[in-house]
């Protein structure tokens, strides 16, 4: 390892397999330093702290999954493979959830960088972001719930009663249609965030 | 403590305490016993681990969320109401979808004690349990992921776009929606699980 350049990204690399290992707990600088074989203040150069690593790791999954969806000609579609992407990396990488609920690793600035990168794709729709937050944070909430009961012991027993992959992708596509009939009829907000909604 | 009359119900009381304040890894049998001030023996002979009390904590989260549910006259006001109640839980308690996550203490019995809980719910509006399985998990995996959200450091920025309560409760409610017309025109099954479906 010392003889390749080391970079955030492979630091980033190896984080994402210790994770795996041993999980975000024990996960620590000084294992990481290990196996990168480089002495953990060469590692603090690079990521300020624990945190900031799993901020880093985050961000990485979600760019790695957001890559992989196809190119579409409306925001449905783009939603629908944006839904099945990241449910195939919630599948891939257990921890997710946890990662996700960990207060400093999901933070801000992770949010900033989650809401510009969907924000970029949109603009491609010709649609308005604020407008279309709730339906990706719907999508995101109900894949991220699927995937804590698939990464349970209790999902031999929910998959002998529902295909998961079925119910994932039929439900983001439910959460698609749904505001796809919502907010034909919205107009567009006076940049004062999402339009207040009556429950209907 | 040691006054009064140790019961099974006392100990998940403490423990759901203890949760709080240390979290789920953190927590231990020892400590456990030392707050309730009995000896670690004596625990034991009530739960045989950790994960046996950590399934009792779930199942008595479940059982009080499910019993603070309104009567109603329909099997969807009766979702909507269990939504409304597993929502109220997840934001007192912020650990449930790390407990969910958690393999040995999310198991097959306690999957057995929900759907057992919920069929004998749905059997007063004389629905087949089987065929609204989906339409539950779906509400149950939404509420979820949201919650996970709702606990972790981006959960101001999510509340700057969107009102959670808001959000969660109206989310429910087009899963309620959807399921109520997606199973209208299904005939009931013959006892082979859910209905295969299309695609719709």
């Amino acid at each position: 390892m010392e003889t390749d350049k080391l970079t955030a990204e492979k630091i980033v690399a190896e984080a994402l397999e210790l994770l795996q290992e041993c999980g975000i707990e024990r996960m620590s600088m000084r294992q990481l330093a290990r196996r990168l074989s480089i002495r953990a203040p060469t590692l603090y150069w690079y990521f300020p702290d624990k945190a900031a690593i799993l901020r880093a790791v985050i961000k990485t999954l979600f760019e790695r999954a957001v890559s992989t969806v196809p190119p579409t000609s409306t925001w449905q579609d783009w939603m629908r493979g944006f839904g099945a992407a990241i449910w195939q990396m919630n599948k891939e990488v257990p921890y997710t959830p946890l990662l996700l609920r960990s207060p400093d690793a999901n933070n801000a600035e992770v949010f900033e960088f989650v809401m510009k990168r969907i924000d970029a794709k949109m603009k491609v729709f010709d649609v308005d972001m604020k407008r279309y937050a709730r339906a990706h944070s719907d999508v995101q909430a109900f894949v991220l719930g699927w995937s804590v009961f698939a990464h349970s012991d209790i999902a031999p027993k929910v998959e002998s009663l529902v295909d998961l992959d079925t119910a994932v992708l039929e439900g983001v596509d439910m959460i698609v249609r749904y505001w796809e009939d919502r907010l034909s009829d919205v107009p567009p907000p006076q940049d004062q965030g999402l339009p207040a909604t009556a429950r209907s």
